[in-house]
């Protein structure tokens, strides 16, 4: 298709697991890629901590390759590459999630291309899809389960295990981290939240923004009426345009069966994106391991190389909203005596907490009152939930978790 | 972000329910388009039935969309347009999957674009990636459900209803045509597959070359035994490398409930991709409606204005293969009567045919023998089906299905 042209040379900052793997599956497909693009794409330098020096590898490269993770120096490397006029690609989600807006305006004003598709749901392509295919439809609201992690633990207190267990069968088999608490706290989550609520609605969102909530005090008998409801649990993470602005969040969610991320199970990723004109599309994969997250990287290679990308889109602010509706879960641990559930529905009646079902268990010491509400602003059921622990006859704190309802078919 | 630039002047052909959905979609999005890309798309022109000239709305139009279908006169306008050396975007599965390779060479020798993410899936953009996204990854295997008319006849019929029910049921809701014969046959599905193999593994596919077989001939009993076996039945188109051929079919297949095309039930479409470097991703959405396609159609005409396309890649030919391994679902209507099966099980092992499950249902006149085989080539299943069906104690046609089990996790 062409004549002989020279190489792509590709830099690469950071020679970890990821970075190991990445280049490795470069010189593979290398030969595939000519084949399809006339050009074929080669590592030109390597820095690690060790070894390599930045500004030559700088200087000797097309596109520079950012796998080495963290804030600093990842964050200056890419912007002096940037500022010399150089592609960048990274999956680097805690930088973009707190420095995004900076390296997008950098990239803008340079007009240089800056991908990222391995930084959010590994090799399931929903970066890409949100930037390009989807560019012609207003988006109103992204649900994703972005956090392998949590969500592996997750299937696995379904199955029955306790909190502690599933972890550690997570840990040992290589899908939770020694510390996992940037997983099973939401944080992780939330980076990514912020990283997709920019690109479906060009607003920038700062981690710090995103309201999260992990799985930690999640206890078996959740899953138990869940299951009984007809209800998943998982971690998800919402953003959605509400009263004009946009609402960023992470929270442990109950989903009707039918909803498409309900099927979602083990150490995947997925996420749902709704906007009138499409009704609603799912995409769903592995979430991010080695192998995964070099492929997003070499796609994001190749992307810049045969020119299907350009640099960030200018940025669209919205008011971010943090008192939002939703249906709750509410599960409250009281003493089993007359005028109990009097008490309960009349403080969630001045709060304006309708009921939508309600289930009473056990009696005496264990009895439960497990309960599903119509669409609530938080602040309510917040306040309602403060004046319900002060009865005496509420032996625990209530526990609260969010429901969606089937709203589509 | 850029200074007074002209309109992108698009040409259309074809003024039906997706036509004119997408001028008016497009009216609607201009200005947002024209703030991400500079450029502000516009209708140039419009061809219909009774006006508009063809060769002026060609010379006028920066980019032409055919949404007339049908393969004449769709080809020699899309031909010409080539030629002239337009960026053309079209929707036309018909014509992709019968003279794709005659378009894609004409393109790419030209070097303009050909868009076509409407032809398949509908808003899903299962196109875009594998062209672009997946591009790093060499594919092994897709899985689609491409026909949102037979998902949701086959969804109601898991319900309960017949199969004319069903079909009755899908008409009064728009989900299926008056004459349903290219649904209902797979022969719409066997097209869109025929894309997908081109995209995916590079090599020419005629519709004419794809096996597939309709979902006409189901039986109720078949999706109660499905039920039972807990297993899902769908109409599952498979393009996947086979003893270093490429082998595309449609069949009624039934998946083990955790297989991600299990759980997509109505008129919606979903495909699966599986490579070694990905494990497997899955996108999913409502089938082709007019918005849907009216948007797919736009974020073509999209990717093409902001340079996120190329010319088709040169083809890969592969041999097809048309006899490959698959499990089978067999069901045997027979009198129950002593030697029964001792006599199956013989024809079955002379064929290879080696059973993973059997159950034998009722006595008499109602009696049944349904089996789950291992993996066997279809034509030995078929040889020995057809031995089978000689039996004077078989009393009907065997049916068989194929099976896809639990590979992942």
């Amino acid at each position: 298709m062409s004549a002989e042209q020279p190489p792509f040379r590709v830099g690469l900052l950071g020679h970890g697991t990821v970075g190991a793997a990445f280049e490795e599956l470069l010189a593979g497909r290398a030969e595939e890629i000519e084949r399809f693009n006339g050009r074929r794409p080669m590592i030109s330098g390597v820095l690690t901590r060790s070894q390599g020096d930045f500004e030559e590898i700088l200087a000797g490269c097309d596109l520079l390759v950012e796998l080495m993770g963290g804030l600093e120096p990842a964050r200056s490397y890419l912007l002096a590459a940037i500022a010399a006029g150089k592609d960048v690609v990274t999956a680097n989600k805690q930088l973009l999630s707190q420095h995004g807006e900076e390296l997008f305006e950098s990239a803008r004003e340079r007009g240089v291309r800056l991908r990222f598709e391995a930084a959010v749901a590994g090799v399931v392509p929903v970066v890409r899809v949100l930037e390009e295919s989807l560019s012609a439809t207003p988006i109103e609201r992204i649900h994703g389960i972005v956090n392998g992690t949590t969500n592996y633990i997750l299937s696995e207190m379904e199955k029955g295990s306790t909190y502690a267990e599933a972890l550690a069968e997570a840990q040992s088999r290589g899908f939770a981290e020694a510390d996992p608490s940037d997983d099973v706290t939401g944080r992780d989550a939330a980076a990514k939240m912020a990283i997709l609520a920019r690109l479906s609605f060009g607003s920038p969102v700062h981690l710090d923004e995103v309201r999260y909530e992990g799985i930690e005090h999640l206890q078996l008998d959740d899953l138990e009426y869940a299951r009984e409801l007809g209800l998943g649990l998982k971690l998800v993470g919402t953003a959605e345009r509400r009263d004009g602005g946009l609402s960023v969040s992470v929270h442990p969610t109950f989903l009707y069966a039918g909803h498409p991320l309900a099927s979602i199970s083990g150490p995947f990723n997925a996420v749902t994106v709704e906007s009138g004109g499409i009704t609603e599309i799912t995409m769903s994969g592995p979430g991010a391991g080695g192998p995964q997250t070099a492929n997003a990287v070499l796609g994001d290679v190749v992307s810049v190389m045969t020119g299907g990308a350009r640099p960030p889109a200018p940025p669209l602010p919205l008011t971010l909203v943090t008192d939002v509706q939703s249906a709750f879960y509410l599960h409250l641990d009281v003493a089993d005596q007359p005028g109990v559930l009097a008490g309960v529905t009349k403080v969630l009646g001045e709060h304006d907490v309708s009921i939508r079902s309600v289930v009473q268990r056990g009696t005496g010491e264990g009895a439960r009152l497990v309960m599903v509400t119509h669409p609530v602003l938080e602040s309510g059921l917040a306040h309602a939930v403060e004046q319900l622990a002060a009865f005496d006859f509420v032996r625990s704190a209530p526990r609260t978790i969010r429901v969606i309802e089937e709203e589509f078919l």
